[in-house]
């Protein structure tokens, strides 16, 4: 094999990076994988619109067909976006036997498991390291670690726009909604930010790199999401006061073949390597067996960042069509997916609660987690705004997540308990 | 090809991690190399010594001669250490047409671009990522990255005892001689501390980096060196309540085709990515083109982590052998080594010093430094312990090195100062 055939759908940013890298990059390139690459087709909207990337005009066609089905292209690169519609695009493309590079979440996250089921009948490649955290390349990691290693927990910080927010309301003392606005007027945030403000974005990707790590299928469904919209300023200053920072951690581990996939605001000690992760930027921390502690620093999107991951895939393709081991992303579920019921979900909690200031509350309070033998690290008491009320904040030691909820839906029929105001998952801790 | 074959010089922790993980991990090490890896040989001192590893006892030799003359072997791994002697077995198997993955840095320091130059001629892979921060992949990620990026700066934590030591000062207020004492005892300092300490092993490190980034040949010779021994009690102190973190710091930058390498101690921000890096972790920071800020962190060493990186390595060299593009790893050095003058180092530099407590010595100070055109960003005064003395901590804006020295030139010959206590690079900060 002399050169192998590109067709490239998109022509945005992104997609004009990759004939950048393609092009300045050329003989390095080859130099890594073999043989040359090149780039037959270019699927865009518009063929006259005026480009600020040097192509041959004889590349680009509005006819995906010219791509999909063009018996001389090997490898497609997909970094155009949309989910259904380009969804059958690829479809199609693979069981033309073609290869693909994607950097899209929304549509891995959704058709993933069943592109990568059938390009493993068609002997083909997805790759699709570049959408989650564009820069960091955390899924081959996980893939080429996983052969000689064990993963047991990762904990991710992989959406940008939530965490931009939480540093801005740490960092400044801000409330949610101001930093929203603003985000979305630096475009840090869609003028739609339910998926990442939800916590949905983070899950999509927790799953993919779930799926990875257990060999397991699990699906959206099975990771407990929680956004960060309910967190306060003053849960923030109060984490702060007891040596926490708070993040949007997505959590995947497994304990005795039983896993956890969650996505929550966490409380981490703020020495931990994630509490100072700051701004836009994504990190995965990831506990393996052998390897112990690693993590992994980076933009988590981004147009050259992205096209660089992109690139970096469809060199891992055209190395693996060379080795002859096209088809083996799709990793065969191994395992049967296990999840840990609540009472198998250990973890530290942050609570706090609005009590009645009068003497014996604190006691009617301590019988209630005694009673559900839940201990605790840390507590702070103090007058709260209103008045004869005061505020409990505590910090349990190791307890199961049912234990939480039972002492949670007991201090509710105690008198002496205005208000639970919130409640956080502390980790990251010995 | 359906199976190739190993031979291991060394069964110490590492080369029975190594046996352990080959076994424990056969299928999924096959399914990722497309054919089996089956050790043939271990080269050992002692055949009858008990071990903690189930081995077929045949494979067990003293003879070097039956691994690098074997031509049923493939791929020497080398994990018994040594510089000498190894280098001639080495060469040896190279000549006999082995490719090698070594975990070992001393070797790879003094004898590398050798080794990789012969392996080059023998079309064979030399192949050392566990040799630099065991269980990060940070050589991988330069040369993959280096194909569709261009590395311009690496700022690297690359050895676990020093920074295990000034994590200890700093978070304790230790002085640096029980700290070490403590270190020796406890096996994360070696008994002659030298070569760390001094900061020759980060240097090593740094040097291996340095080439592949900049694609120069780069020698030991060529970093500017300065190790740990002198920081003191009051330099941590000092540092701390400007915000800084004092790390030893390799760095490697190019600017214009001039490099610069050097390790020494470095103030960082304290919110930093590199300044949380506590204990004997390691962390290498990549600032390149087209990525931007990225960070690979984790075990420095350790045998089980050390491992799973020869075992990568022994991973890629089977898959380039199937690919048929061994003999890559010697970088051809494309630019011919330019190493910036002392002109062309821009930093910010951290300077402590005690001055004569009186009237206009304040004036004097700043004057020689106003001929330089040195400015400075944070500036303390306080009295100093011994009597009619007063001490100076400045930190200057971005200087060349030359203004720095210049300038220290000039207090020395000013009489209201009585000497200057330390300065140090400041890095990291926008």
């Amino acid at each position: 094999m002399q050169q192998v055939n590109v067709g490239l759908c998109g022509l945005g940013t992104v997609g004009a990076g990759v004939v950048k890298i393609l092009e300045g990059h050329a003989d390095e390139i080859k130099y890594k994988v073999g043989c040359e690459i090149s780039i037959k087709k270019i699927l865009v909207n518009d063929i006259n619109k005026k480009r600020d990337v040097i192509i041959d005009s004889s590349w680009l066609t509005t006819d995906p067909d010219e791509l999909m089905k063009n018996p001389d292209i090997d490898i497609i690169i997909e970094v155009m976006g949309g989910i259904e519609d380009t969804n059958i695009l690829l479809e199609t493309a693979i069981r033309n036997k073609k290869h693909i590079v994607t950097a899209n979440k929304d549509l891995m996250a959704v058709h993933g498991q069943k592109l990568l089921r059938l390009a493993k009948e068609n002997h083909c490649d997805v790759f699709y390291d570049a959408s989650v955290a564009g820069g960091i390349p955390i899924i081959r990691s996980l893939t080429d670690g996983l052969a000689s290693d064990r993963i047991q927990k990762i904990m991710g910080i992989v959406n940008g726009t939530t965490n931009y927010i939480l540093t801005k309301m740490t960092d400044e003392q801000l409330a949610f909604e101001p930093v929203l606005k603003e985000a979305q007027e630096l475009g840090f945030a869609e003028a739609d930010p339910t998926s990442d403000v939800e916590g949905l974005d983070a899950a999509r990707k927790m799953t993919l790199l779930a799926n990875l790590a257990f060999k397991m299928e699990i699906s959206l469904d099975d990771v407990e999401v929680k956004g960060i919209r309910t967190i306060s300023q003053e849960d923030i200053t109060f984490a702060t006061s007891l040596g926490y920072t708070i993040k949007l951690i997505g959590i995947a581990s497994i304990n005795k073949g039983k896993v956890e996939v969650s996505v929550e605001p966490t409380l981490l000690p703020k020495d931990h390597p994630l509490a100072l992760v700051k701004n836009e930027f994504n990190a995965v921390y990831v506990h393996g067996e052998a390897v112990g502690e690693t993590m992994f620093y980076g933009p988590g999107a981004g147009s050259m960042p992205t096209a660089t991951a992109v690139v970096s895939d469809l060199m891992e393709v055209v190395k693996n069509i060379r080795l002859g081991i096209t088809g083996n992303e799709y990793v065969t579920p191994q395992y049967k997916t296990q999840l840990k019921l609540n009472e198998e979900k250990y973890t530290k909690y942050f609570i706090r609660m609005e009590v009645n200031d009068e003497a014996g509350t604190f006691q009617k309070i301590t019988n209630i987690f005694s009673d559900e033998n839940v201990s605790f690290a840390k507590i702070l008491q103090l007058p709260a705004s209103k008045e004869k009320m005061a505020e409990i904040v505590m910090v349990t030691h190791q307890i199961s997540k049912q234990q939480l909820l039972n002492s949670l839906e007991n201090l509710k029929d105690l008198s002496v308990v205005n208000r639970i105001i919130s409640y956080y998952r502390v980790d990251g801790e010995e």
